[in-house]
């Protein structure tokens, strides 16, 4: 089904076993948008289970062995890992030209740690996050078409030490998975983006979740595809949004003040019997939310996170 | 696919064209859970619609015709139309042992207003919430298996005036289009119930797109199924849900109250760094959203609202 990239990666590394890491390697090596793939998991378990399900073409938890004579290297892990994984990571002898990314929900915080742990070796970090995943988590839940059959923004995130074709080079990549790569952002611009449409949407789940069961479970008997789909994203990896959410406070907690705001101003509505102004509050949202594209049956049997 | 239902109602009369009673009509009579099936409109276009592509056997907007010989009418408007369209009907003469039920998503204020008026007629109301649906609405969406495919809930509301065999009978119709009829609850326990598992994720559905995109929708660009699933609802018709929203108003501010709470929360364990409160936060969410059965393909395909 998917066209090969125009220049396959000759060897991807990719760090990190999980959904997100396991689904790239299958992906990679599916659609031609890398020769070789290797993958590297800390824990030898793991690459046992590599090797045996033949997720990638090489697995160790020896990060030189996993990363020698790659092209591209691609960090799947949390985030809040990242900056102590990419130290150790500079300090290999990797070639000339490699070219490092991530995959993380939050890009301040890491393109302003990794980034400079590059500069001056010949090897360059450039931030990118492909907005796929699921609730399920682990490299069990890994698939080939995570990123193609969610049609998956993906959003680089240059700054001003970022070469032309490094650009080039990692969305010819991510479109070569199956990814929509959206205008170049900023880091910054990329967290508040996120926090808003992502970030907060996980919270509001969170909070969904526990004021119709904290007190009393019972109403969940009652549960329709509404509440099913509304609160899909609260059963993702707990662990996993900690860190995402600690790594952009800032941009959370504004959007949820205006969340907290919204839902004094529609308190006060229903309190005040103002039908109108309802239906008007009702309306504004809809408006909004009719904006989104339709999603094809496709796409919606793949949930992202 | 479906068993007819054992003992089909002679003659079923939906009252209201829309997304539910076009779907309800379809499905009487394809799983055969009624011989014949009548469908009033309101609006000469909509019988003409309904007649041309043969969604029930018969279709009429007058409500003596349209209900002439029915032995179950089922009330599929707006919930806030019902009182006066039920009054319409009991001034009818309706054959003696006609029960007649509704699709409201409120029970408490419909069954006060409804089943007094039905009192020493020789005929009967009881309430029924069958809980499918979409955010789509009209009669162009109703589908025959709209029931089945969600594997919808049902829930009956008897009061202390119901009889023993109009539960039975009532079950039994919901049951042969495909719903799962739980356990009986009173009106104010549905409405309880339904305020926090259905009403509630509805607003915050709400609350979440203008917190996303009111201030700027730039972020829709980044939209994921994260987002598309959590606001999927706030689509929904904003007429329909400020009835809905006004006519359980008191078991709706109760909750949302909750969920003000649980947003205060969150703002002060993020706006205080504490990553472990955090992490159980999340983790409270995710065990109570494990609860829920996992949902195959085909449910997912047909969402409810």
């Amino acid at each position: 089904m998917p066209a090969a990239a125009s220049t396959p990666e000759p060897r991807l590394a990719v760090l990190g076993p999980g959904l997100l890491g396991g689904s790239l390697a299958l992906a990679a090596k599916q659609d031609g948008a890398a020769a070789q793939v290797a993958l590297w998991g800390r824990r030898q378990e793991i690459v046992e289970q590599i090797l045996r399900q033949g997720i990638a073409d090489t697995a160790s938890s020896d990060l030189a062995e996993a990363t020698a004579g790659a092209s591209l290297i691609v960090l799947a892990t949390p985030v809040e890992i990242m900056p102590a994984l990419a130290a150790q990571l500079a300090r290999l002898p990797l070639a000339p030209g490699t070219l490092i990314t991530d995959v993380g929900s939050v890009k301040g915080s890491v393109v302003r740690q990794l980034e400079p742990l590059f500069a001056g070796t010949g090897t360059r970090f450039l931030g990118s996050h492909p907005m796929a995943g699921s609730e399920k988590t682990g490299l069990d839940a890994a698939r080939a078409d995570l990123f193609r059959s969610q049609n998956a923004a993906c959003i680089l995130t240059p700054t001003e030490n970022t070469l032309p074709q490094d650009i080039e080079r990692l969305t010819a990549f991510w479109q070569g998975i199956g990814c929509r790569v959206l205008p170049l952002m900023s880091p910054d611009q990329h967290d508040q983006e996120v926090a808003r449409i992502s970030h907060l949407p996980h919270l509001m789940a969170v909070l969904t979740t526990l004021a119709a069961l904290r007190q009393d479970a019972t109403p969940l008997r009652c549960a329709g595809n509404g509440f099913r789909d509304t609160t899909r994203i609260a059963a993702g990896d707990p662990g996993l949004w900690t860190g995402i959410i600690s790594q952009n406070r800032e941009a959370i907690i504004a959007a949820l003040h205006d969340a907290r705001d919204g839902l004094g101003e529609l308190l006060e509505i229903i309190e005040s019997l103002d039908e109108d102004r309802l239906r008007q509050f009702l309306s504004a949202a809809k408006r909004l939310r009719d904006l989104l594209p339709a999603l094809t049956a496709t796409e919606h049997a793949h949930p992202d996170c």
